[in-house]
């Protein structure tokens, strides 16, 4: 597998068309995808618990003062909330309950380093993560100085410690997207920040995770209205770009 | 018509077993049912207008300040929001303009007074309205002496106003709903919190509106979950509530 990566890695870096990368990617991304099944709605029993975790993505204007489950603005406004609803309205029976707990700015290490308060204490049945735009972003802004191995090593060793204290926590990955043609992202950020989310495509690989691919499917959405249609920056999804994450979460994680 | 009404009121006012009443409300009110079709598609043109209206129900917690469509806290945190997130993308090659302009509180004598700037203004193409609740539960709490023949009339004269001032508009009338077991909703409410949704789909029928029978939905949703899993109060709806009404809106105005 490193071998793997490490020739796409370098194929990557060393293309001169851009607009060609990710057309390559994909085609390798799909060798290393994942091939965990989709959720089966009986294995979620009753108050069984599901998880949002990531960066501001995730949080999305979230009120972080309410801890309880299933609450509007402890949800906040964006793709957890919208997944969260459908869920409690598509599921009444399981009496489900669900928690956002992205933060805004956050990176794998900040993740990491709130893990065992706001992910394992709560055990999740199901913990949908997403996280590495921030990982990028703030090195390419001059603001940090990590790596995409520090991503993926970081990434990997959260990833390790939550298998370990939950083994039959269903895991679901969500890949870090960026669009370009939106004020916050340009041709400047590729083709380094494909390596995170081929990083991030490998380790769902590596722990048979539940991968969803939200950079093409922000690509394919881009085709049928302008990128600020799905996300004002090209990083933080409009109302249609959340909701376009939130019907392709139920889509990848329970297949409806 | 007003004689059935009468009939149905004189019925439901003398009728001793309140469990019966709402089977028997529907039975009457399925004569009385618009028939208007769903909105096709195909009607709506690019950039078209949709709004929503009413109370602290469509209101749910909006920035009142933001006045753009299609900005998530000028939604809020309810049905509204989720359908528009659901209509902006279904539909994203329509470039929606959605708004929210429902005001906790509201009665419809204060839909009324604010119907110029709030919505004719606006020139929707949909236009929906959920008001009635309030009508009746501030009556009922001593705190305002309206009654359900004001309320008819006031809805009358706002429908009126409106088919005036934009014949093309497709309404959509919501129906105020109240669900019993619930901490501000007991059985003193009916039968006389029924005259006001009868009143409602009676108006739907008279201006041939579409017509959402919330009531009857968030009863059937109530032996599934508990009544408590759809609203916290009786009035106001759960995340859960939340999305059977915006599921429902989508079904009932654009058949999916």
């Amino acid at each position: 597998m490193s071998d793997r990566r490490d020739f796409l890695k370098r194929a990557l870096i060393g293309t001169a068309g851009i607009a060609a990368i990710p057309v390559f990617v994909s085609a390798n991304e799909t060798e290393m995808a994942s091939t965990a099944s989709k959720i089966n709605l009986n294995s979620l029993k009753y108050s069984n618990v599901i998880l949002f975790q990531g960066d501001s993505i995730t949080d999305a204007g979230r009120n972080r003062e309410v801890k309880e489950p299933n609450v509007q603005n402890a949800l906040g406004g964006g793709y957890a909330f919208l997944a969260a609803a459908n869920l409690l309205n598509t599921f009444p029976a399981k009496d489900l309950k669900i928690y956002n707990r992205g933060i805004s700015g956050n990176k794998v290490y900040q993740l990491a380093e709130r893990w065992q308060n706001e992910c394992l204490d709560l055990k999740p049945s199901v913990l949908s993560i997403l996280i590495g735009v921030n990982d990028y972003w703030h090195k390419h802004n001059g603001n940090y100085d990590g790596t995409v191995e520090i991503y993926e090593r970081d990434f990997k060793a959260l990833l390790k410690r939550t298998k370990e204290a939950l083994p039959d926590t269903k895991i679901v990955i969500c890949e870090p997207f960026a669009v370009l043609g939106c004020k916050a992202v340009d041709a400047t950020w590729f083709p380094e920040f494909d390596l995170y989310r081929v990083a991030a495509r490998k380790l769902a690989g590596e722990f048979n995770t539940i991968f969803i691919p939200y950079h093409e499917i922000f690509a394919k959405a881009s085709k049928i209205a302008p990128p600020t249609y799905w996300t004002a920056d090209g990083v933080h999804p409009t109302v249609a770009g959340a909701q376009l994450m939130a019907t392709n979460w139920m889509k990848y994680v329970f297949g409806r």
